[in-house]
């Protein structure tokens, strides 16, 4: 790994998922990162995990990523600005308007302050989950709020936010907060809030509907599992725009439910197939293909659902020198197989394959 | 590979993706497959595959698997019936009551006929993303319709349908039809609409604001790119359960615009809450979802990232003989230590906890 663009001392304020995946990640870039969490559990947790080190009297930081809960954030900006002068700070809050809207209200100078948004995260929260290669590929908007331009002290506040994300291999997006506000509530709020509608749904299934249940259900629910605290403060502060969305939903709504009510009246069938091709086109225009952003190829092995068995697999893959980047297995109820997803480097596969072949262990080919 | 239960010839009509997907599977057991296509062209791409012989005059299958288009499904399920007087006949189609009602209306004898519908798919079709494997693990209902119970002529309609999806690695879930048909408007049917209104909204955004898009919105997505074809007559034929749970979701989707448009005001915040909540028990119904299966208990454990490591927890856990009924690695580079979801059954949770600590493995006890 090489080096780091950062040069000095990175302070992290919140040791969660987000500060101690941005400690990982600098740390592997050989940065000093100082991690401060008002929580003891939580930052002993993140230091035991290789987030950082615990701050210390001398610390003089260069540069201080606030990773606090989202009601937590303005605040906790306001007192680090105070208590490092010579520290340029920055937030990963979701939502930037808002903030920068309360920054001014508290009568924060924030010529030392830009806030940035890395879209990255996980269901789970905390340390524990934290990873350093969570931000690689993602984009990560460095949200301007007060006419910044790329000049001045802008410049500088600018160029350390954007080497913090490059050296987190992100890559950084330079908006306005009212169009990052704007943008994150189409792919990310109304997402979750769409999910949630439908994950609700589930509750009144039977057992027995919901054993028939696929990838795709699981797809679009997935997450509705995520944390209720979080979003709660997501959706109200980024209300508007996300209200704004889902009216037009409900337009949507309201018309196939009309349709769907006497789907043999003239027109219907049109309307019906008016409606998926919208989604087919909307879908298309996501950039990028379906899983492009996975780093690893998966491998479908079938594991015999007995003890003993899926030792056997990673023994055998361990003998044939192949690491293993990560490892899924799946049991359907009442099958004889389980399927173990075993993701490996892409240039791993082929070699993977033929090993675990030669052994006999059969692969899953409807599932590469 | 063992042989198939299923005895004689199988004649499959119908050579898209479910079609030549019995037949690969099937063939891949040693069992005669015929395969029948309207189209030649379709018929010949599905021999090539591999997915059965050609039609002759001398054929006497023992099982007709229909495979065809839902619209079309009915009147070829009374043509084979009529054309094999000795066959057992079943298909595919993903709704069961219209087109058991259908049969009536056309005056079919339904004696030897029994509809079934695989939990299987892909949103690719025809014979050629056809796969032998695509049904192993799934749930695949034998859909009554016409109070079958498991004596005399139903019982061996039954069993010879419930061959052919042991054969194919699948496990048969008996259900009344219009049960299945509910359940598949919850766990399919809705999934689809929700995911095209979603998708639907991807037209206005700007091409910068979709660069922000995450797996979130990819996966809730995903399956706004299916056939708009296929789904007009699913969504057609399936109306009724379908707008009963759209119904539904407009309550909450009404309740949360409200909610949304003042999320200051009295109560607000707990309304957000309690959508956000059912959405997480609701998706935490989904069977085998790592972590959230009731039936389950997990245990978390941290392994030394080093090559070994987790093969040697596993041969532990084999050792001890304890079954594990799910695992999930959390790899995260940069980090000291992996964590392993171990899910066994709750019995088993007690000794295996005991066992891996007298071993020497640190339990994540944060996440128990």
């Amino acid at each position: 790994m090489v080096g780091g663009r950062l040069v000095g001392q990175v302070r992290i304020v919140g040791a969660g998922l987000l500060g101690s995946s941005i400690g990982l990640g600098l740390r592997a870039r050989g940065i000093e990162t100082i991690v401060h969490d008002a929580s003891p559990a939580a930052l002993a947790l993140a230091i035991d995990y290789g987030a950082g080190r615990a701050a210390t009297e001398l610390d003089d930081p260069g540069l201080i990523v606030v990773a606090v809960p989202p009601d937590l954030t303005a605040q906790v900006i306001a007192r680090e600005l105070s208590e490092f002068p010579n520290a340029i700070v920055t937030d990963v809050a979701s939502i930037k308007l808002p903030l920068f809207e309360e920054l001014k209200r508290l009568g924060v100078d924030t010529s030392r302050y830009l806030g940035s948004h890395p879209l990255a995260g996980r269901e789970r929260g905390g340390a524990i989950s934290a990873r350093g290669d969570l931000f690689i590929g993602r984009p990560w908007v460095i949200a301007t709020s007060n006419g910044e331009d790329a000049n001045g002290e802008d410049a500088k506040k600018i160029a350390v936010i954007e080497d913090l994300i490059l050296d987190l291999e992100a890559f950084p997006v330079l908006m306005p907060a009212e169009e990052h506000d704007r943008s994150v509530a189409l792919v990310s709020h109304l997402p979750q809030v769409v999910s949630s509608l439908l994950a609700k749904r589930l509750l009144d299934g039977t057992d027995r509907s919901l054993g028939l249940a696929g990838q795709g259900l699981r797809d679009t629910t997935r997450i509705a599992a995520s944390d209720p605290e979080l979003w709660i403060q997501i959706l109200s502060a980024n209300h508007s725009p996300i209200v704004k969305l889902l009216e037009l939903l409900r337009v949507d709504l309201d018309s196939i439910i009309s349709t769907l009510s006497d789907p043999s009246a003239a027109g219907a069938r049109r309307a019906i197939a008016q409606l998926l091709a919208a989604g087919n086109s909307g879908v298309s225009r996501l950039p990028g293909k379906h899983g492009q952003d996975r780093k690893f190829s998966s491998i479908f092995v079938m594991v015999e659902d007995r003890p003993g068995e899926l030792a056997r697999l990673l023994t055998e893959i361990g003998e044939a020198k192949i690491n293993l980047e990560d490892l899924r297995l799946e049991h359907a109820p009442g099958a004889l197989f389980g399927l173990a997803e075993i993701a490996v480097l892409p240039e791993a596969e082929e070699r993977l394959l033929s090993e675990l072949e030669s052994r006999g262990w059969r692969i899953a080919e409807a599932y590469q």
